[in-house]
């Protein structure tokens, strides 16, 4: 390892301490595109491998948008993994097939096909650990993208640092660094990696405000914007998990069964919940019914203005229906209703 | 009063009903600059006024900003005031003078001896109630303002609908209208308002997310930004008012006393609570020793890294120092630093 200017491998090991993102021994799967934040990550992770005695392994998936850049970014992942003697593992699909076919954008097929198959990978391959690349900046455009589209304490947490998935625990470990610190640590350490075409266009919302949006910020309003943004799903984590916590027993409280496409709650519970916690707690109820379904502010806001009666019915997303009952508050699928009331 | 094509009247009068902003028969002092928004006001609630039987007071501060404009608009709402037979206050100071002073700036200085005025005649006149003209673009510009400086989520509430001081009530019920609503309203009726000139220049950081950085924005990234930024608030205020409740119930269980420049906190109880409640306590412990105090994420976070410490001392802002001790946590003035530790 060559002697480096930056101090990112002391920090980062600290961070890691911190954080407590990894176990000593365990095994790791770094996802890699092939691009600078992960080719970074995968480097990053392997200067401290003897010290915590770590298993890397390399996942790749190949999106099929780009065909010529695609194979060479596959190519190059797996040329690292074979220098280092990882294991590599690679997927492919159709993202424009799958996207046509679950009526989403190319972007989010492309995510859910990716994170599929890193999940499958590290489940069948016994890793209990995937690691992602996302940096600060990514950070910072995700909370931006949400606060320009409008959004709740929810949205505001960001990309999450941490989270798991049965027993494999998904870990960003990367997200209080910035890609030009990457990048430095990159160039000083002499380490290739593939320039990433799709940031390369304007194409999508995100990369406008990657490429046009915080570069202007930067200049004309806070040339620190980008830490601002980012810090904000930090300091709003502690306060979102002490609601989480509070939706939890509230939930208990309230729900009373489920009956085919129809979820009762207990009507009395209910009313007296704060506002907070009844808008969760109606959220829930929906996705339990269909786990696409979201509650809008707007459709929370006319269901609300009914509360102050006895009987009230109001229609949410995804053909659901709200329906406030003598005894009941019901969640349930629009079919059913005349069976129902 | 002329037939209105705009339904602006009905809208207000139902979600005044929805809020409960004001009482029948309450005295309501309505704050005016003279400019399209509060002008806009003035008249909404003189449409209500036979209905609800309110008494309506007019209230107008003078900066001094720009001599010859400042008085003209100070003229045109005496004259309002004369012909709808309500009582008129004016007030008056140097703001550049009172900037200096405090060590603030102009728009800071200006807005505290605007508020206070308004307060003093509120109670002297004995108005149960201030209305002020704030609208949804003025809330938009303030939570986009806030989030590009970083922000938590007390920030994200952005400016607040209803709140109190001692026996006066501040209402702010125009902040679901757009100012493009008001000024539509005032066409219609026939409505003479003064421009508000301070408006027109992009010296503030305000004014130019105002007249730049929003058109940009609704032209490039969300037509709805306004609505969507606008939004946030409302939805952040349910579950700001939950975490208020926990942290209500948190420093009842972990203040000790409060002795000069220092204030106990009881070790334990401090360290059981969860860190999104740690920092609050910090911060209402800074405020109780100076009310200018503000607890930055960074500091926290340094703070937080050594809460495992048996012993432990580090700095906040404004010269005041946090100590962890065997029994206490300390949050002190640092002049008695020795005396202390």
């Amino acid at each position: 390892m060559k002697k480096t200017h930056s101090n990112l491998l002391p920090r980062l090991e600290e961070h890691f301490r911190d954080r407590r993102f990894f176990k000593v021994r365990q095994k790791i799967l770094v996802a890699c595109s092939g691009g600078p934040d992960s080719v970074a990550l995968f480097h990053l992770l392997r200067a401290l491998i003897t010290k915590y005695d770590w298993k890397l392994g390399l996942v790749h998936f190949n999106h099929q948008l780009r065909p010529s850049d695609a194979k060479k970014d596959e190519r190059f992942v797996k040329a690292l993994a074979r220098k280092f003697k990882a294991p590599f593992y690679c997927g492919t699909g159709s993202v424009k097939h799958e996207a046509k076919r679950t009526k989403t954008s190319i972007e989010e097929a492309a995510r859910k096909m990716r994170y599929d198959f890193f999940l499958q990978t590290a489940q069948a391959k016994k890793f209990q650990a995937i690691a992602l690349a996302h940096t600060r900046d990514d950070q910072a455009e995700t909370v931006l993208m949400r606060v320009l589209q409008g959004t709740g304490l929810r949205g505001l947490q960001g990309i999450r640092e941490k989270f798991r998935t049965g027993r494999v625990t998904w870990v960003r470990p990367l997200l209080v660094f910035t890609k030009k610190e990457l990048l430095q640590y990159l160039t000083e350490q002499k380490i290739f990696y593939r320039f990433d075409k799709s940031n390369d266009s304007s194409r999508f919302i995100r990369n406008r405000i990657r490429l046009e949006l915080i570069p202007q910020l930067q200049r004309d309003f806070n040339p620190r914007v980008v830490e601002a943004l980012s810090r904000i799903p930090a300091i709003v984590a502690g306060e979102s998990a002490l609601i989480e916590e509070l939706e939890e027993k509230a939930w208990k409280k309230t729900f009373k069964k489920r009956r085919g496409k129809n979820v009762e709650l207990r009507r009395s519970v209910f009313l007296k919940s704060p506002p907070a916690l009844q808008f969760r707690i109606v959220e829930k109820a929906l996705k339990m019914l269909n786990k696409q379904s979201g509650l809008s502010f707007e459709a929370w806001e006319r269901i609300r203005q009914g509360l102050v009666r006895h009987r009230y019915r109001s229609s949410l997303p995804k053909d659901i229906d709200f329906a406030l009952t003598p005894k009941n508050v019901t969640i349930f699928m629009k079919q059913e209703v005349h069976n129902q009331i």
